[in-house]
């Protein structure tokens, strides 16, 4: 959030809900066929869209494609180039854990090491349920290193992830530090390098860790060794709270939201379920919160997999629980995504994302429904995601006048 | 091209065609009229801008018209703000001297000094024959100075282009050097004077160019002085291929836009003709690139002319080669111009310039022909020029995701 918007926040009850089907945006089959939006029956979604505020929103810039990191900061009024999300951090919250101010985060490989050469760097991709093992193994054997707490959480085959939680007496250290896996076989690992001082304590507890682990998984056939990838530590941001004046809470049911969720300091209690639940937590905690972030993971799931019929089917699910979340009254709904997923390109893409406004202060009757054309037509323009959060605000009487 | 967008740069074997109608912009010739894309037949362009994406581009800013060179430098990726491009390099490209790093390049004028005191800035506009036979002439006399290749190419009347190339031994200098031309008459021409110290050696060398072509023009009535203006040198700035990891080829009948493209290092032979050339050459080279630059400069010049009905014409005829190119089967197809150059205005203007991009990922739908009022109705809506090739990259699949 800018500073000059920053300045303008003042404070009042009224709330503000964010549902965001993630990966939403699509695309044409083929030229001149419908979108994902398009193809599906959305009577809830159109008669908003027809009544209030349409537009797009571009996650990071024209022609950039973004993660899920850089989507959700971009929603949450964070500009994703000033702030990057490095990957081992967004590995541990796709493990589900979350990762504080002071952490440094890893993504890690088991690999196969002999003579002190590496022999796999992904230790024969093992059994996701043998990985699982080695990594309680792990955790029960390093619990700490010199004072520092490490979490270790299992993910699929060779894959794991690591937390490096730095007590408040210690310096939290730097990420300035080299990948080891050697990126080719037949070669030795690389030692954890700090390329600053600052780095050098965290490079200290990374080769500790690497040769504790060695003793623990010395007798592994395959996976006897491991590879510390992605070191990463958050960026100095300020909390939602901080940023926005309104109190958070996360309802999402995948670890890995919850993650991007915590990392400006929103709370996100677990859920499991699916929409079901998540609308059920939502009106459980209505009362005690500002602004509720509704995560949808689905819609994307269904297009990273070029699933466009379920990926629609998923879309009119959501389009079925409108009404519910409408009689909790919000002073301001915003649905929209983090960015467009199309079926027909099996991953997420640069286009605009659809975004709609309902709130007492719209202009509408521009878009005749919910789709990636019908937002074009609309009042809210292309703007960049990072200003959704100053809308909201704007939308919901907790922005000032700038100037007298 | 930013930063960011340099390392999220991936390769492919995707192809991509730009396709340039110089000053393709337009405007009706009064209110309520057809522009001169919407005047031309073209069902090719037409279909194209139905079922694909549409939008406009601003090329320097809002209200601001462009030349030709930064015109082209936007659609290349760059910011034409940030790397200007001196007015002696636009006159040494337009007349077919390329410029490279280390060069000065500069525009002169035949004048008439007597007594030490110019008397025609211009030397009587001597007829274009005559100006040609004294440039062979100060070619003749002066090959080099000092070490540096002095290399003169005549225009109109008495005008004409030098470019100083610096051996990799002598430092390049700076173009920091005011023009010698007195701007008006009865006065003494002005000396080459460095402003910093990097342009005394250029300076120097400008000295003697002008003393050795006094002598050489000595017993000429008219010509007898050459005057010294527009001193500039290249802004350092990345190739296209290092910016954007494609091999272009530029095909382009017109020297001036052969010598932009080779300021960003693209191979651009030289080819004579028009458009069955162009289309030709295109052809015979579409196996060896990844990028290819098709300039079409006559609309432009019907445009700077005034003639609405010719420009109109051009534009047919350029509409009619489309199917030969789609039969090519680029990954990514482009069209549009460098700036707008309106008939009514005979010359360069500010207004957004209309593009279309077909690949495999338009949403499309959302204008009905090639022009620049249904291109406002378009995705792309109105962007930056520099934000075309960026575009272009992330239609070719050649940007991998932001952040994960």
């Amino acid at each position: 959030m800018q500073t000059f918007i920053k300045d303008l926040i003042t404070k009042n009850d009224s709330k503000i809900i964010l549902l965001v089907l993630d990966g939403v945006g699509g695309l044409p089959q083929q030229a001149g066929a419908k979108t994902e939006l398009e193809a599906a029956r959305t009577p809830n979604l159109d008669a908003l869209a027809r009544d209030y505020a349409c537009g797009l929103h571009l996650p990071v810039d024209v022609a950039i494609t973004p993660g899920s990191g850089p989507g959700h900061l971009g929603l949450f009024g964070y500009d994703p180039k000033e702030f990057p999300i490095g990957r081992g951090i967004l590995e541990c919250l796709g493990l589900g854990l979350d990762v504080r101010a002071r952490d440094i985060a890893l993504r890690c490989n088991y690999s196969t090491i002999r003579d002190g050469i590496i022999k796999d760097r992904r230790a024969g991709r093992i059994p996701t349920v043998q990985s699982k093992k080695l990594t309680e193994w792990l955790q029960d054997g390093i619990k700490e290193i010199d004072g520092v707490e490490i979490t270790f959480s299992p993910g699929m085959e060779h894959r794991f992830a690591v937390r490096l939680r730095f007590p408040d007496a210690l310096k939290a250290g730097s990420d300035a530090i080299n990948d080891t896996d050697p990126q080719s076989v037949d070669k030795k690992p690389l030692a954890p390098i700090a390329s600053t001082p600052q780095a050098e304590p965290v490079a200290k507890i990374a080769m500790k860790l690497i040769s504790q682990a060695s003793e623990i998984l010395e007798k592994q056939e395959q996976a006897n060794y491991i590879l510390l990838r992605g070191f990463s530590q958050l960026p100095h941001m300020p909390t939602f709270e901080e940023a926005t004046g309104l109190k958070p809470l996360a309802v999402a049911a995948y670890p890995m939201y919850r993650g991007v969720a915590k990392l400006v300091g929103m709370e996100a209690p677990d859920i499991e379920g699916d929409l079901r639940e998540e609308i059920d937590f939502l009106k459980e905690n209505y009362k005690n919160y500002d602004f509720f972030f509704v995560h949808v993971k689905k819609v994307d799931s269904y297009g990273e997999d070029g699933n466009f019929e379920a990926k629609k089917e998923k879309i009119e699910e959501v389009d079925r629980f409108i009404p519910e979340i409408l009689e909790l009254n919000p002073d301001v709904l915003i649905v929209t995504g983090d960015h467009s997923t199309p079926a027909v390109m099996s991953g997420h893409s640069w286009h605009p994302v659809p975004m709609l406004i309902k709130s007492g202060y719209c202009i509408g009757g521009l878009s005749g429904a919910f789709s990636e054309r019908e937002c074009y037509r609309g009042e809210l323009g292309v703007i960049e995601t990072r200003k959704l959060m100053p809308l909201a605000l704007a939308h919901s009487r907790r922005l000032k006048k700038f100037g007298a």
